[in-house]
């Protein structure tokens, strides 16, 4: 079954307002099994306003209509509806008493005269009533063709499309979706693909998609079947492909969990403290971290040193290093992980130092950054040529240092596995 | 001129993704005084997009389709309206060097085949070029409609629209709109529109309008006329009123100056340099300092001390006052402003410590938090109790601690000025 969305208002035109109604009511016709091919918007202009429905009711099996219900003169959309399907507009008993009610409750003498007009429905309409406003949902079904009427206000909406439109359209669309996320980190976005290119030309159901997300990569795998049972089972297979695949580089397979969240309960599962010695993203890693709640368990301090002499003062960065080398260089890095660990008496130190731009200094160019991690004895550095703009390169590197630091207790730990070493004893 | 918008992307119709872009874009248009009718979102289908393509043109002189552009074979913007318009793909040599100098360094040893495409263009295109990311923006004149076609993600978008889209459709659109902002920092929104409500209600041309912006308030001012010399005389009176009112809580009048860079100019100027000692915040007042280039003129190093006991080792707070008011207190905020001054031998310490959530802390509240300045001498504290979720309490508390900043730096100046007090020595 075939849903699409026609969003009426001037203020979406205009930038004033973002289109999250569209976010809300798309992940719900998804989760119903219901295929929407198009989203429009359009303004408080009954014309365009008419022509829009009429090419939706061609294309679409469900035509759903949010906003413009209002009691103002630019509120159009139940009256260009009903014009369009040829129908009277008659008073409902109960929406009148509830705009009646409504009013008696704040204490205004007189009902302003435009307020009677949200009374009014095509005949033959399913009235649902408002519970948080005075303009009611309308369902109209119309041959095979169904066309739907929301008020725009979301905190109107989402409880009145939850108890009432939903259970409507499951029961006219029997088909259950069901998806998967994959969330990778350390792999570029063609590279991912490429690794699982098979599957992604074969898709057909489940489907495959790929999304680049600030240095990670996130592919959703969606399957749809006559239940949830069914689609998990179609999903599944693909799910087994990928993780064997991609391994270590999938961080988490959980919608709502973050790569500094899945490293933050890394640490803690582990009992590991971590310190950040940060001069190119000058706080951003551990401003990342810290916004999980519970950090202070793995997150004890970190340092924040721009300039040579606080990388000298603060992390006891060798004032030779600085002058032969660099504060952009491997060797300052080093230094930097090495000491932090030490000073601040944490298991794991990332450190970071580079540049950003929009200026090269050192005879350096702008984008080059080495960033180290020690831990458990060993100090590992990596260095990058990140390229954009100077947030763009900084954002980059918070990502591959978060997931640097996790490559780097992986790799200790399979090693480990192979020479059959003792585990790590925790910092006292 | 009539501008058309068309998102593409399947994520925009299966709710993945909130379609931000669109009302970016929207107010970018209408500040450039083009009329939208209608906003469209399509999923990665040829067929389709290849419809409203021909539907857009028809009705709308410029056509602006924003994503899928990437290198995945989802990807099909541009090759639906090559076809459209009836124009060969041909390689730009420009975007394959960007597509190479991209890859090289970042420790690939091949490129995928796939992100070649990227690099292709229909034949008379103008090719923009993308600085954050690898597909280049499309202009495509054809007659006298424009079809203009970005990249998706909102790093590369925001840029490539405002550095040459915006400019290239300014000089397209004969009446000029002109507008000018006034961003303040250190007052809600209600009580800022409160103040000048007389202008709001009496607007006609220039228009204002307020945004709030994440603990800031901007008004835009925006006049049309036939030339701009007209349109700033417009705007001029307001602007002079606005001054008289809000005077020193207006941080700016540059489009494109943020509260960070203000505030690290009114340092640099001054010679004055800067620390910060942070809990609470996790080092994003120093991640927001240090994203303005030339910050380590002003700001050298920063500390976050995420527990006690960092907060006693790092910054020497007492033990006492940890142990007897809590890390959530005025006295510890105090401690930490006057140390971190101290230690780091700078002018100035900002200091942040409260409760951003979810749970209440010491016996203490969420959003609680204490901010202290140490300046010339003297130490201020404040005391605020923010609301909503962790993310926003943190954010505000920055917003707010670099207002604390401005602020602290203005009334000393305002203070000696009134006593005569010889200026302050910067720190040497």
């Amino acid at each position: 079954m075939v849903v699409e969305l026609i969003s009426v208002g001037t203020e979406l035109l205009l930038g004033h307002k973002v289109n999250t109604n569209a976010a809300f009511l798309a992940e719900q016709f998804a989760q119903l099994g219901l295929s929407m091919y198009y989203q429009t918007v359009v303004g408080d202009n009954a014309e365009r306003l008419y022509e829009l429905v009429e090419t939706a009711y061609k294309r679409s099996d469900v035509v759903i209509l949010v906003g413009g219900l209002g009691p103002t003169k630019d509120d159009l959309t139940k009256e260009t509806v009903a014009r369009f399907l040829n129908r009277e507009l008659v008073e409902d008993e109960h929406s009148r008493k509830v705009i009646e009610d409504s009013f008696k409750n704040m204490s205004v003498a007189e009902i302003p005269e435009n307020n009677w007009k949200q009374a009014l429905v095509p005949v033959g309409s399913v009235v649902v009533e408002n519970k948080n406003g005075t303009a009611p949902g309308l369902i109209i079904e119309d041959g095979d063709k169904t066309v739907i009427l929301l008020p725009g206000p979301k905190r109107e909406l989402m409880p009145m499309f939850e108890n009432d439109i939903a259970p409507y359209l499951r029961q006219k669309q029997p088909d259950v979706i069901y998806s998967a996320i994959v969330k990778l980190c350390g792999i570029s976005e063609s590279k991912a693909e490429e690794k699982i290119h098979d599957l992604i030309d074969a898709q057909t159901n489940p489907t495959i998609a790929a999304y680049a997300n600030n240095g990670e990569v996130h592919f959703r795998v969606t399957a749809h079947a006559e239940d949830e049972k069914s689609a998990k089972k179609l999903v599944k297979p693909i799910i087994k492909i990928m993780r064997s695949r991609f391994g270590n580089l999938i961080y988490t397979m959980e919608e709502s969990v973050t790569l500094e969240q899945a490293i933050l309960a890394m640490l803690r599962d582990r009992e590991l403290t971590l310190t950040t010695a940060e001069s190119l993203t000058g706080g951003m890693v551990a401003a990342r971290l810290t916004d999980i709640p519970g950090a202070s368990t793995v997150f004890k301090e970190g340092f924040v040193t721009y300039n040579n002499r606080a990388k000298h003062k603060m992390l006891d960065v060798k004032k030779s290093t600085l002058k032969e080398y660099g504060a952009v260089s491997e060797k300052t890095a080093k230094e930097m992980a090495k000491n932090g660990a030490f000073i601040s008496g944490s298991d794991i130190c990332i450190s970071l130092t580079g540049l950003a731009g929009p200026n090269p200094e050192e005879g350096k160019p702008v984008g080059l950054v080495y960033m180290a991690c020690s831990y458990n004895n060993r100090i590992t550095v990596k260095e990058y040529h990140f390229k954009g703009s100077r947030a763009r390169i900084r954002e980059l590197a918070v990502t591959y240092a978060l997931t640097m630091l996790r490559v780097c207790i992986l790799e200790d730990e399979e090693e480990r596995s192979k020479t059959n070493t003792k585990p790590l004893t925790p910092n006292p």
